[in-house]
């Protein structure tokens, strides 16, 4: 049975509606996930991007905020425009990888999504995160051990696996070297784990 | 009633698939649809871009041609990829709004898209669009008269119209002001239509 890996980035709009449900339907469509932090901001520069393409392209930044409203409306999910937009979730994805160890990691990424989109909190900020990891009864100590450097590494790791397995964006969704962008394609991505087309297998 | 607006460049791979179903779709859900091309070169210049962003941005180009033709396997449609992409749609654009003004221009405009995204015929070619005239029974003199001054300017003006309405992109749909971009919103757009939930109404 593939796994579906979920690649994402704390700042992506569209990644904190895909962790508020990929559980469940991966679950349902019964496919383990693998939670997988990175960072676009790498990602983004290989393409010229300083910031996000939402600040970028105006008329585009306009419909994903409208966008995102809708969507949230309609899937009940509160829904907040951080500020300032992209926040900066370097510390958030290296405490993540730690929390990911253990039972608790895709708890502690939905308690970030949260505390930045449905509340408006800044992720950056120390209070924040252990907020999150208290929310889980995850240890505080998590965000000291954050940043020794193997965990530093494997984020950079992370982020070099994504460009590799060519991603532009987020949040993706990677099945047998299948790649699936945006929130839009989880239902796929999870269809093709279970009936892959590929014809080289898996 | 409110109708919806489908918005296409026919140089765009993923307004063909909306294309492709947008007649059966919209006549299910019992809305009025109402075709209008526009051309994407003017609204991408706008955003700094010479050419398609899947040209720009190879990684996003890369993902592009295998999700179209995923999709198009998926949905039982022809698909190769056009050389040189994007092809110049201008023409074909001016002939569709004569068509458009006849009860055969939905089927021209499909058979321009698959002429190009099914067949690999350019569609700036003048015996590609006669053909495409021929295969709806439409009359060839329409290309004759597609270069005439108003005709012109109604597509300049709808460009200009898209621009207004906030389109960054293609397929795009309006309903009451409301904006969807891309394929994957078409179902949002007509559903919006059917039960619009907008505070301002409609």
């Amino acid at each position: 049975m593939p796994t579906i890996t979920f690649w994402f980035d704390f700042g992506s709009t569209y990644a904190y509606l895909s962790a508020m449900r990929i559980a469940e339907l991966a679950a349902g469509a019964a496919v383990p996930v693998i939670w997988r932090p990175f960072l676009l901001g790498p990602i983004f520069a290989d393409q010229g991007w300083q910031t996000s393409p939402f600040n970028i392209y105006p008329a585009k930044g306009r419909y994903m905020w409208r966008d995102m409203e809708r969507l949230c409306q309609a899937r009940g999910l509160e829904f907040v425009r951080p500020d300032p937009f992209p926040q900066h979730g370097l510390r958030a994805a290296r405490v993540a990888q730690l929390a990911l160890k253990t039972d608790r990691g895709a708890a502690f990424c939905r308690e970030v999504f949260q505390a930045q989109f449905a509340r408006g909190a800044d992720i950056s900020q120390t209070e924040t995160l252990r907020d999150c990891l208290d929310r889980c009864a995850l240890p505080a100590e998590l965000l000291d051990r954050s940043g020794a450097p193997p965990n530093k590494a494997a984020l950079r790791a992370s982020t070099d696996a994504a460009r590799c397995a060519g991603l532009f964006g987020a949040p993706s969704f990677t099945v047998d070297g299948e790649l699936f962008w945006g929130d839009d394609r989880l239902e796929d991505a999870l269809a093709w784990a279970n009936a892959p087309h590929s014809s080289e297998g898996s």
